[in-house]
């Protein structure tokens, strides 16, 4: 357990140390492709290096630390990593703790001399939280070759384009088809991140093994009844649409908590037109954001909801529209990946425990081009995206003493 | 009949005249102490005069056509009026027909020749819709020696105090207290108005008798729970303030059904923190309006509302905060001027309806200095703030021919 202990103390460090990589004094703004990024991407690089791995920088801006793994030879190549970006006024373990954990992992089984049989690359991506541009996933679809071009068009908040800002990064955008792998040569993708949810904390283990990414549709709703007087308009004469929103939010919260647990729902815009105190509501707008990780689950809940909305707002003489305006399937993690990551929890003394990722995550980008896995580490209160996120050293470096024994049991996948 | 349809026919003219009277081009915009409120009550002042009027303006703009009754003396005065100013984009009979009405009135009495044994003042008020400033009513404050100095601070949009605003209209502030009626000089306010609201025109009649104006608590409601990504966070561990926030405005209408028309509520606001799709709410912070003609029924219901709240939040692991910034007790119409307006609608061959003012008016504000009483007008649809609204000429011939009835029957109570 000393090694334990070690790894954990030794990713602290690197991830205290990239924390202090800041676009602001006060909090922690690391955005894709700014002076920040250059700057976390050029520590990565160097700890790749003294662990002893050839550096490279692709198109989109990842940064791949390539080990042949004590062995040369045109062989399959594993993929671990995770992302150096991060949201605004954020955690230090979202990303960070991935890509540490494949350096460290690469260098504590480069030192003791084994030869895997397979290549490791472990890659530092940059956007999986689409903070500054409004897309994600881009540098991890360059890997997967599944980058889509109109996302070069973007603009972010100062209207720069995604295509100038890899520019003014030193990149040349007509090289990205050149960033992606091809699938004969990888043989899998794993990713380590904190949990960013309850689940291992409440069942008391420091590691899961995710069952997949769940998939998601987002709605917007609106709700369209009637203005008029708070003081004139006797009740039982109203098309109130807030009151009609207000019964679509609960039966929102009624069709995920009847899933038994299968969906998550959640309501988190909502806003009434004119917007007076003394009004009622004539126009109330709202988003829905459905996750599963059943496709056939989220798609039903879409149809429930809208079946049973027309059925509520009608009694009350409201029209409802909707409109699905971002929709994702639900990305599988390979069975065999996540038995051989339960095998590495189990011999570490610990139970294994799978659960389903409810946020999006670059692995799902990468279960485009291979098989892909997580590991999940237990976080506290299951907060994230918030500078009060935290996991201990020792759940880290459990984490990745389990992702070492994973890679040294990995060649009979590799093959 | 012919005298009927030949006074809707110029207070429908003389509204038309008004209404031409706006700051915008394109809507009707007419705010207290503007240069439009100069040119509405010059020409307001105009018609008194050649109505034999004697035309005076106080401290506050209250436009005030004064006539003996056809017979010297120092008796009594009945007041009769309502406001030249609008909302923005403004429908033209809410306030103008009070005061045109009244006009038409003494010009037609003035002309039988008739004594009345008192004496009668037109009044045109200038800011009963708080349009400009943050405050309502002061003009009919003013002429009910119920003004409140406080309100000299407040400020406009572009930073313009009302006593500011006074100075540049031509008024002295000082002299504020002499635009106080003495309530011993006093008979009665009488006020003719558009209802605001479906119920004349649900019932088929084009005149209401006013029971009395609504009073009204407005509430800041503050659901508190705990903020949490949306696919993270199991539904069973959610703290979601708007799904408690939704459950309160269906409270709201519950608490407003079951009183049985004695109470209306409405949610007019309502916002979601941090508002983002993809994040449980939370926090939300909506407003209450609650009016009753009873005032225990409001009290009781603000207190309903507070108990069950709790309850029901308490369940969902939510707080709730109350604060009530605003409450206005109840304005009776008095019954003996009630039964002389529903004489009056009765002699006109029309059934007479008593309903509630849901709507402040200047006669609450009256209603503090003397016996009070308002006349409603069937308006199409209810619509009311809004260019769409219509009085038919012929329901405003009615009114005035009713207030004519009322005022040469009011003899007796001018005692």
């Amino acid at each position: 357990m000393s090694d334990v202990a070690e790894l954990g103390r030794r990713a602290e460090q690197m991830i205290a140390q990239l924390a202090a990589i800041s676009a602001e004094p006060g909090r922690l703004v690391r955005l894709y492709l700014t002076p920040e990024h250059r700057r976390a991407a050029d520590l990565v690089a160097g700890w790749m290096r003294a662990a002893g791995m050839a550096v490279s920088e692709d198109a989109l801006g990842t940064v791949r630390g390539r080990w042949d793994g004590g062995d040369a030879g045109p062989r399959k190549r594993l993929l671990i990593g995770s992302h150096l970006d991060t949201v605004l006024d954020a955690g230090k373990y979202d990303g960070p703790l991935g890509v540490v954990a494949g350096i460290l992992a690469v260098d504590h089984i480069m030192r003791s001399g084994k030869a895997l049989g397979f290549g490791i690359d472990v890659l530092a991506f940059g956007d999986e939280e689409g903070s500054r541009f409004p897309a994600t996933l881009a540098t991890s679809a360059g890997c997967a070759g599944a980058f889509d071009t109109a996302t070069l068009r973007l603009a972010d908040g100062d209207g720069v384009t995604l295509a100038e800002a890899l520019r003014r990064y030193g990149k040349d955008v007509d090289a990205i088809p050149s960033a992606a792998y091809r699938p004969q040569d990888v043989a899998a993708f794993v990713e380590v991140h904190i949990e960013q949810g309850p689940a291992l904390e409440a069942r008391g283990v420091p590691l899961g093994v995710v069952t997949g990414i769940v998939g998601q549709s987002r709605l917007r709703v609106a709700v369209i009844g009637e203005a008029g007087h708070a003081g004139t308009v006797a009740m039982t004469y109203r098309r109130d649409a807030l009151a009609g929103a207000a019964e679509l939010v609960l039966l929102v919260e009624r069709i995920a908590l009847d899933s038994g647990g299968t969906l998550v729902g959640t309501v988190g815009r909502i806003a009434a037109q004119p917007g007076a105190v003394n009004i009622i509501p004539g126009r109330v707008d709202f988003t829905v954001d459905l996750r599963a990780m059943d496709d056939d689950v989220r798609r039903d809940a879409v149809a429930q909801l809208q079946a049973q909305a027309w059925r509520m707002v009608e009694t009350r003489g409201l029209q409802v529209e909707f409109e699905t305006f971002h929709e994702e399937s639900a990305a599988h993690c390979a069975p065999t990946l996540r038995d051989a990551l339960g095998a590495a929890i189990s011999a570490l003394g610990y139970p294994r425990v799978d659960l389903p990722s409810g946020a999006g995550h670059d692995a799902q980008m990468m279960a485009k081009l291979c098989p892909a896995a997580m590991l999940f580490v237990r976080c506290k209160g299951g907060i994230s995206h918030n500078p009060a996120e935290y996991a201990s050293p020792d759940d880290m470096g459990l984490a990745i003493a389990a992702l070492i024994r994973f890679v040294e049991n990995f060649g009979p996948l590799a093959q």
